[in-house]
């Protein structure tokens, strides 16, 4: 298949939804970013990989930052890593309490907030320190997309902090139920600072490439987590990854997902590649308007889909 | 593949869970049944099929009718359909009225029992009559099944009628909000009509050919619906097919799957197969306790799964 | 105290509200009546009564039933009634199943569409037939209003039974918990029956004088229920009397009260009089807009108010 | 009325419930609590006063700080508090996130949880810092007790803080909506120790004085609040004192009433007098056991009631 040919077909055709949507605004740091950008990347098995846009552009990889950590924790905690977290569809907004409420503090899945914030809590624990706990993250990431410069911004880091009473009221709830074992403000904070990594979406599409081949990077054949994880971390980014859209994304995308509030959406073809889309505005749902537009014609012009 | 092998070895594992789970007794038809059965059958392409168990003996396959109705609607409605249901989880119960309410009389999905009554009722309007539409329904199942000798319990039929009062209150209530067209009651009598259809493992599986085939029978060459519906069918499968326990089984199974309470569990592994299990103890979410770990370690064995 | 020169006051000033809000036209019945009329009267303890505006005017009383057949219930069924209908503040709008589903299908409490209808329930057990418990609770408003030409409107009770079908899936709720006993149909209908008698204020102050006067009927001495039940459901009607709205009117009338869609609000000012308005059109809660300023009006220029 | 001898008669036939219920035991310092103690007193508008049980021993006050403190707020604030706290019954358990975010961070009452942290938070915006905050609040309770030796135990109050998740949950929820203007951790810091305020019965009844009498001490005549005022916060008690059992007290007893779950309750007779019970075993919705059954025997045996 030309991929470089449907790429460039892609970005043409998304070119008039490119001013639909809204940036995130719930923070200055993201408020300010250019709205109108669009950038594709998908890399193969053998290392080749294909670009439209603006693929090196890092922008702040947000709620992506989940699916790594979650992978961490896995393969940290292995099955016990259930006890504490779901792997439920929430049918909720991503940052809802009530469900929480009603379920004793033990969120539905690891890419609600509520359940990243677990899981961050999880890593606190087993590095010991928020340094070492950062360092790891960033290292695991790092590992994963082959690109050791990939790092956080500590201007978007500060600004969530500022305005994260939310997912402070998230973490002290969960706190109060005895789902949260560290610090709360400590566990908050290491979580705002893996949110707020940049990557381009040159650099997710390869990090995918782990999760596409079963746990194992298909270049450096370091393994990450074992065939089972890397299935079940597809299973959850497909029923799980998009919030209160993950149904409408399986429906026309057909593929695991995970979409940040940044504007960028990951995505793996299981046995085939990673992808990565990035452009800002949002639809109703907090995933990237044009970002979702791409990756359905890029299922429908390739017939790539799990279904 | 030795299938064969492979059914035989999951009979002889599942074994010890055989007593676990209790036997759907909302009504006394579904009530008296067997409990301790079990089979589990396998179609291919080319049309052979390997079975275990009782795979000739028919049950009531109860919720697995929403997956037969709601392709079926799809393929006359296409795309209006979804302006009277959605595609989303519903992190609900199956029969729960809350979010049905919060939402203004729109089902979440097709599987839940509010979306296959608004289903219902988009063929009852249809086909113009209840007995036509039963007859359609009927046909069409026949047809999927390619067996012309499936039918409907009158014994269920009419225990399901009488003890069917939450089902006329989700009717009821949609049609408060204008999101049923035609009479209440009977409305109601049609979806209890196809919910009581009794079909054996080897006709399910044999039916789930052409979902498996992108929508065209890969046998009879009989196209049923659209590649890109198929696909969407089987996107929705797997992420609403089984009530609040969606999640665990696209996590635990990965496969596109919908249960019914009688015991039975429908699953499609694309391009290769349709699968059908049936035990009639249930676990905690109402669905085949057997039957769900029959499917675990068949994909497990076969390591066919679409992650 | 002049009463008279209080009313005629208050009919002056509530005269700029008059447009204001909305005319319930949930069925055509109820929706064809003149927006703006008003209407105001208190009968004393000795029989003197006070009116302004159309205080003869006899218009649907609608969820005033709720408060006769509660009490009709209570005199018959004394404490045994609260296993089937609590006595609490819903906290939601008067026809939610929201709380109804959460808690196992037993109403909040009478004043709600769903305990009105287990009421209703109740008293059709306990006369038998839908014929004879209508009459008899026809009796009970005449007897307490002391006028036998009270009835109902036939137009009003077909047009609810029209529209019903929210009811009809509260009560279906209901009976699937087994908190309804008789026929579902026929219970709702008997509900709406009821819902449509048409009483003027001057006979629904009247009416009141029996709970003002702990449960005895100050002038032909005919006691209805015990004081303590009299008390009783005067704390009903103050903590659960408005809906979603009861708190509000504590706060700025302070007098039990309950008020109907089709404009009409009953008030008790315990050991002095019973109190009645009617305008049609409904503030956001669906109270009478004018109504309850004029509530409010009265208990500020009397400083009558149990607090 | 031989107010003594109905006092001794109370706390005779409330013996057999005293082991009944269970001590609050989220914070160890009220765990610790004697759990079979009993205490009534009341006090007239002559300042006569009579008390039974152990009446002169000062316990945790807890959620009756809401009514001072919500009675302090409106004399400062008057209407305006109601922009950011409703009068409404919650429908819903004292300190649930539910109805808050459904809500946009609005508190229905200022006797639930959330409310009384925001009317915190408008007292330390008025007095400018936590000191002065805490000294005012304690001058209010002192003046209206007229007792000026009613101070707080730190031990309870450094307890609450190392247990308050919840509430630091809710305050930082309602400071993601903008209704909390302070430092979320300062607001909270504040609400604690107001909570931690020790009061006898025989101080609280004299505290309701100025409650029964429309807001001005019918002892020193010292104004607190208007009449108005004064009367509305009665009704806000009578709907919303009790959490989810403010319906049942109002039936029950029939006085507006605060509880805490310190085990104490007192309650206001309109224009006769105020009452206050102590004991610490409490019900299943959280408030004093036998301090409860205390009441109801009050108002039956004397007839005091405001319905």
């Amino acid at each position: 298949m030309d991929y470089q040919k449907i790429l460039d077909e892609i970005a043409a055709e998304i070119e008039p939804t490119i001013g639909k949507g809204k940036v995130a605004d719930y923070i200055p740091a993201l408020a300010e970013v250019d709205p109108d950008q669009f950038a594709m990347s998908i890399t193969l098995f053998d290392g080749r990989s294909f670009h439209t846009g603006v693929s090196d552009r890092r922008f702040s990889i947000q709620s992506i930052s989940k699916l790594f950590t979650f992978t961490q924790a896995l393969g940290i905690y292995s099955r016990g890593l259930y006890e504490r977290v779901g792997v439920e569809p929430s049918g909720n907004p991503f940052n809802s309490l009530v469900q929480l409420e009603y379920e004793s503090g033990k969120p539905r899945n690891p890419f609600i907030n509520a359940g990243a914030i677990v899981i961050t809590d999880m890593l606190l624990s087993h590095y010991g320190s928020a340094e070492n706990c950062y360092r790891e993250i960033e290292a695991f990431v790092r590992d994963t997309s082959d690109d050791w410069s990939v790092s956080f911004d500590p201007v978007v880091w500060e600004s969530e902090q500022e305005h994260g009473h939310r997912n402070t009221a998230l973490a002290n709830l969960m706190k109060s139920f005895g789902n949260i074992r560290g610090d709360v403000e400590e566990v908050v904070r290491s979580y705002f600072k893996h949110c707020s990594i940049e990557m381009s979406t040159r650099e997710l599409s390869r990090s995918m490439l782990f999760l596409a081949n079963h746990g194992t990077d298909p270049i450096t054949q370091r393994q990450f987590v074992t065939t089972a994880q890397a299935k079940r971390v597809n299973a959850v980014m497909l029923t799980c990854g998009h919030y209160d859209a993950s149904g409408e994304f399986a429906f026309h995308v057909g593929l695991p997902g995970k979409s940040g509030v940044g504007g960028g959406i990951v995505a793996v073809v299981p046995k085939v590649m990673g992808i990565a889309v990035y452009s800002p505005r949002l639809n109703s749902w907090g995933n990237s308007y044009s970002g979702t537009k791409a990756l359905e014609l890029f299922t429908t012009k390739t017939g790539l889909s799990i279904f």
